[in-house]
């Protein structure tokens, strides 16, 4: 064929002596061609995609042997068209395709453990999507492809919502009956938990913790004939309870350790990480959100201090991010995937705690980076979808999606107003010494010998726990449940310790007012038990968090601030029982002794704190409280408990999202603080080079050498390269990354040894993607190729200009480094270039600022 | 005195002709004698503070006559001063200092109808802030002030949140007495409104609309003596109904239109348009304040179709403007000021409806602009603050802050999404209705007679509406009286209309449930009482939004949707009863044919529909909708339909909120919606010269006559300039104000006049100002004088390096326009210069951007 005899031709060519080191040739014949067809030009770029990630994989070894070849030399890089540079409008609608079809797409994968570049991303979406929109009435395919891509966010958010509220409905009622089955078993129908199967029973009856008893219902010592009441049972019940425990935890954590260790932790610092831009493959795959998904169920239902809603967000994130694929826009693009992912994070609180609202706010307050309104919009629905699933699957078993209902209303007292406050306080003391404790623990474990062997430190920490947690009666509940006893109100029906009160007045009717009364003995045990409760979870869940295991603390602290809030409530309670003649009380609680303290509202309150003290989360903390517990009464009291326990704690360090991210050393750039530069950009360059002045790693536009480039690329391993005028003029012209210097240098490097071997076809590869690198046109057909070596032939010149990028955000060296950081936190982008009156001084990166901000940060704290 | 000699020398320096046109000097001596005594400076400092208005007062004339004097012509501006560029760092720190008492002091004040520099102002703030903080170990008063600084944002929203809270209570407590007083007056003690009066009587009996009735109430037809029965009585009451109203329209909109037109109106497009950065003096003053709150008692009580939560959302932005003043870090900074405007408004939101998560929500998605974390956090304890206020002033009377609540707790069934759906579609259709309708009618007044007499217009209504109203019984009500009776439940004792079913089963005790049943004739009557309200309200609202008292749509919206759902909810009841016998009904409702069809539940869920398609609120209208109700478990029904409201209705335009501010033509720059441009910034820049090729108007840094500088601040009446190195190498190197070059120019002309006619003594305020301009020291004392007349003797060059700000915003000129605009989004600038290889080739402005973004979206639409 033609293109294989140019081929020869050019070998010939370039064997031929240059005497000119740095001759340039431009190949603007070759795009004024290429120009008229379009279309072919278009499907020659699915090609290259499919093609490219072959060269891909050859980038990450960095090092490509080019010096050896003497040829190289000759051949003279330029980066820059001048002659094109003309800007009528028929030029400027090509330029933009071009555009498209080779700098934009040839950016497109993206490397493990790198952050993205927002601003390039999302630009890189508008230009596909103006695309779509300008072919749309070319064909009644392109309309229906424009319309597909138009909702193919909702239709995305959707499918999402759809399969959290699944995954959240199957966990939900899974991890019940699992936990239920350490106990006993529905004789019935054992796939029946305890709470189903005692709803068809007619001989219900409770014990001291209101849970159900019935004949259905047979504990594990009933099974195996013995008689309930003999100590041997009860210690055979204890066996059991734990045999069971250590069992769920074995299996899950050889699940995990051996197959996807990602699936461990609750991963919100991970998200956080990931939808503030960075790339972690594999952490939202497949196979995590499998092991996550029945890991979350036995991790739970093994008694382990671990929540289920923090994994849920996790297992939402991917979700969103396998249903993503299905869409090309969101799919091959991460900053737009970022999206689809925010929603799915928000979707995870709202299937987990069926708090619609609460997972938007969640999402918006403490997750995401990038929250566009469309998105926030998009997450409505998303939220919406996902509760309304978990609505109908009604795994609460209550018609509604609130979890730990408060069926009351009583109003609260002005003066409650400083019980909450204390709540608060210990929330955010307890916060603290939490996360204190639990981020010293894990460094230790990180150190030591503990943590080489994680099976080990699961299945002892899990016998441990149901050794512990068996005996009390509160422990032994699942810690939903418990939670769901500590926030309810006591009803005249209730025969449970923590009902116990002397009440002296008869009861009228089953709705009548509970009046204050003194506390009865089970009241009194059922305080002892709790407090004994308290602290067994407090010393646990800090062995807990961190453990190879699903684990979210979310629950946890819900639950360990529920039993403190209901012991201070019961407390304030009876304090204000007996001062009720005090003519403060005597208001507030009415003159005929009205409950005017609820000890419920105190859990809640406490719960609320608790979680605060140890997230600081603020307003999305209030609005999951409130639609966990549907108590919309009681904002103000939240209010106040989250208010309070996020000053306490913001006094003493940072939330256990924030440390657990410092602590693994992901690339977050903090969007909240704001640090306190004394530094211009400029001198933050020089404070960055540490003094030493090394030349920037420049390209020049004008002309280089292919071995003046090979020695850039390998002596400065830079992500991005700027481009400059000239040396003595180091004018900003654009900006060419590393990846896609590599990649040319590899396939020139391929062409020329193919040249000198087989004839140029036979390697399609190479020439395509050179082509595509080397002249305007980049046609896959034959008159392609044949252009392409006929440029070949002509040029000593490797024209890059497609590669660069032309719109680089630039500063002078004169703005102050907290305007550079609020760039680089709003708009997203990767590096800054630092210019002084228009010549080029030198590059800012991410990580740079990263660092800049934690030398400020350390030396703020010398400082104070 | 010396300076006044020395003044006099100077004279005779400046007659003195010059040969070299362009002679330079540097003024470097007398701020190396300067730097010595900073606090000096900083007395000084306040002293122009207080002077500069007056300069700053002749700025808005823009002419400053200077051409006339020959003698400036031989006078040299620099911008820039070679030899000082040394930064080491102890005269980079120096220089900061300069930089807060000179060029960032001197951009203080903010004109009139202009958008501020969010970026700059926030660099402001840290510098001063730096500046605080470097002090703060000095003397124990800096650190007083220091701690003053940092708690003030607390302390301000503290007190903003108290002051909403108690005009919140006021304004709910006055507009329902004065309500009621229209129909009669409470005989024993005529300062309670009629629920009030009859709370202690025992005779209450309840009217078919459940108003209360008692003998201590006495309508004005039975005051004077007549008999009830009478239709002449009721003619009296209907007399007396119109009159009061009447009066109270006439009173406050006389007060409006008289003293305070800013008063009228919601008010949020305006808080919206000021929070996006606009100036707009007055509009939160004192006389709006005041005049707005008492308008509100006034407007509603007139029984105009209005609402005042609208309008509290101004009322707190109010207070907030008024608290910051105390505050200078707020008070004078207008980039600060707006966040605490975003927790005022948020406040505003909270105190209204006692929904303080509903107001932060509203002020994050709706209103605010620009709203960091630390807003967030802030705005949480204002919103918190004012409803605790509210709650203790207790308006409504229940111990709750929930103003509407739904006071059951029945699952709504699967097959209620259909008409939720519905009343969504419905919603969206209406707002759309409205909103084109109302837009139409406010243009048509802007054009025709009828908007030059604003007080008969309003009278005119009010008459109307009271004529129509009042034989209507559920119209006679208060707006918020009817939506709490429309939202209610039906409960055994009611003997309402709304209430009248045709029930066969005997009923147990009060809270038995009450089963479904056909109409009876009072619910018939209420249908059609109803219905023909909804016509009313639909009608009049239209007229009525706009006219120039203060005037929300909230409640209004609310209350017309509310009117259609239930009406929709009493209809799909009798549907559901009549075909119990169907499969999905009977699985749905029970087989007892439990009350599974809550009407009351359709007004909320309408409510909620038709705010939404008024407003295009999301999350937070769900939230407000929520709070208002105190209905945790209808979140996903509300959801429904806000979702299909915002839909329907963004098929068809924009929310009311954003045609209004496009009414007005405010530069608010919209954030959500992304535009389709294919430009890039340099063609942009064309496209906005319009093929003329004008040259910029620079500065250039090496020098320029006074005379050059006169003209150009003449010929080219930008509000910014840039500086470039030269004619010939137009590298960027900064930014200059008009206003500052004004500033001196003035205060040199002003100096050369006096010189020549009296001492320099004389006129303290053109020197102070010039030696401010003119040297680095600038100081106001002996010393200073004698040093400004030493420099002014030295000098034929004005040194006004300290005016440029060496900090702009610079972008390539290929830097898509997508981009640009986001950059001006998120950075907030004012302007962005666009470079091209490091050369200026124009300047964007905001408004420039805000004008691009029209035209692409009108000719997107001719697209379409």
């Amino acid at each position: 064929m033609a293109s294989s005899s140019s081929g020869l031709t050019e070998r010939k060519l370039i064997h031929v002596p240059s005497t000119d080191n740095h001759a340039r040739f431009n190949l603007s014949p070759v795009p004024s061609v290429g120009d008229d067809d379009e279309d072919e030009d278009d499907a020659f770029d699915h090609q290259t995609r499919r093609d490219y990630p072959d060269i891909d994989q050859d980038d990450s070894g960095e090092e490509v042997d080019l010096g050896g070849n003497p040829l190289d030399t000759t051949t003279t890089v330029t980066m820059f068209d001048h002659d094109h540079e003309v800007t009528n409008a028929s030029d400027r609608k090509q330029d933009n395709g071009q555009m498209t079809n080779v700098a934009y797409v040839v950016h497109k994968h993206y490397e493990n453990f790198q952050t993205i570049d927002w601003l390039k991303d999302l630009m890189r979406n508008r230009i596909r999507h103006r695309n779509l929109r300008a072919q749309r009435r070319q064909s009644w395919r392109k309309r229906l492809a424009f319309w597909f891509d138009a909702w193919s966010g909702w239709i995305c958010v959707l499918l999402v919502g759809i399969s959290a509220g699944l995954v959240a409905g199957f966990v939900d009622v899974g991890a019940k009956w699992m936990s239920h089955w350490r106990t006993g078993v529905c004789t019935p129908a054992f796939w029946l938990n305890r709470e189903q199967c005692c709803w068809g029973s007619r001989d219900v009856t409770f014990d001291d913790v209101h849970n159900e008893l019935c004949s259905s219902w047979q504990t594990w010592s009933a099974i195996f004939g013995m008689d309930e009441l003999l100590v041997s049972a009860w210690f055979f019940r204890y066996f059991m309870f734990i045999f069971w425990s250590v069992i769920y935890a074995t299996f899950i954590v050889i699940l995990v350790v051996g197959s996807a260790p990602y699936a461990s932790g609750s991963g919100i610092p991970e998200i956080k990480t990931i939808l503030s831009g960075f790339i972690m493959y594999g952490y939202l795959g497949k196979w995590t959100f499998l092991i996550k998904s029945i890991g979350m169920i036995f991790a739970t239902s093994a008694g382990l201090i671990v929540g289920k809603e923090g994994p849920f967000v996790h297992i939402s994130c991917c979700c969103g991010n396998l249903f993503s694929k299905l869409f090309p826009k969101y799919g091959n693009n991460e900053a737009r995937k970022r999206e689809i992912l925010s929603a799915a994070a928000a979707t995870g609180v709202s299937v987990a705690f069926g708090a619609p609202i609460g997972g938007i706010l969640f999402s918006l307050e403490e997750i995401s980076y990038y929250f566009p309104y469309k998105t926030l919009w998009r997450t409505f629905l998303c939220c919406m979808i996902g509760a309304l699933v978990v609505r109908i699957i009604n795994p609460y078993g209550n018609g509604h999606e609130i979890q730990f209902p408060v069926e009351y209303n009583v109003p609260w007292a002005i003066f409650e107003v400083i019980p909450f406050i204390g709540l608060g306080a210990l929330g955010g003391l307890w916060g603290t010494l939490f996360i204190k404790t639990n981020i010293r623990w894990l460094k230790y474990k990180k150190t030591s010998r503990i943590g080489q062997y994680p099976r080990a430190e699961v299945i002892i920490l899990t016998l441990i726990t149901a050794i512990i947690c068996y005996p009390n009666n509160y422990l032994r509940l699942t810690m939903p449940e418990l939670i769901r006893r500590l926030v309810g109100q006591c009803h005249v029906e209730d025969h449970m310790d923590l009902c116990d009160y002397q009440r002296d007045k008869p009861i009228g009717t089953a709705t009548a007012k509970l009046y204050a009364a003194f506390a009865g003995p089970g009241l009194h045990r059922a305080i002892w038990q709790l407090f004994w409760a308290l602290i067994v979870q407090v010393i646990l869940i800090i062995f807990t968090i961190g453990i190879k295991v699903p684990s979210g603390l979310i629950v946890p602290s819900i639950s360990i601030g529920a039993i403190a809030g209901r012991l201070i409530g019961i407390i304030t309670e009876q304090i204000a029982f007996q001062n009720q003649h005090l003519a403060i009380l005597r208001r507030e609680c009415g003159v005929s002794n009205e409950h005017c303290v609820t000890p419920g509202l105190y859990a809640v309150v406490g719960a609320c704190a608790f979680l605060g003290g140890v997230s600081r989360m603020t307003v999305s903390l209030v609005v999951i409280m409130s639609e966990v517990t549907g108590g919309l009464s009681y904002i103000v009291p939240l209010m106040i408990s989250a208010l309070t326990a996020k000053w306490v704690g913001d006094a003493f360090g940072e939330g256990i999202y924030e440390e657990n991210v410092k602590l693994s050393g992901y690339p977050y750039l903090e969007n909240r603080e704001s640090f306190r530069f004394t530094l211009k950009a400029g001198e933050a360059i020089r404070a960055n080079r540490s003094g030493e002045p090394i030349p920037l790693a420049c390209i020049y536009q004008d002309g280089m050498t292919i071995a003046q480039i090979d020695l850039l690329v390998r002596r400065h391993p830079h992500s991005i390269y700027p481009v400059v005028i000239s040396e003595d003029f180091p004018c900003i012209v654009g900006q060419v990354q590393r990846r896609d210097l590599l990649a040319v240098l590899k396939s020139r490097k391929t062409q020329l040894t193919f040249t000198h071997t087989k004839p140029l076809l036979n390697r399609k590869v190479s020439v395509v993607s050179m082509s595509n690198l080397l002249n305007k046109s980049g046609q896959p057909s034959t008159l392609g190729m044949r252009r392409a070596s006929i440029a070949l032939q002509a040029s000593k010149t490797l024209q890059l200009h497609k590669l660069v990028d032309r719109a680089p955000i630039l500063v002078t060296d004169q703005t102050p480094m907290e305007a550079v950081i609020d760039m680089f936190r709003k708009l997203g982008c990767r590096q800054i270039f630092v210019t002084k009156n228009g010549h080029l001084q030198g590059i800012l990166t991410r990580k740079d600022i990263i660092r800049l901000m934690h030398e400020a940060n350390v030396s703020d704290k010398f400082e104070r």
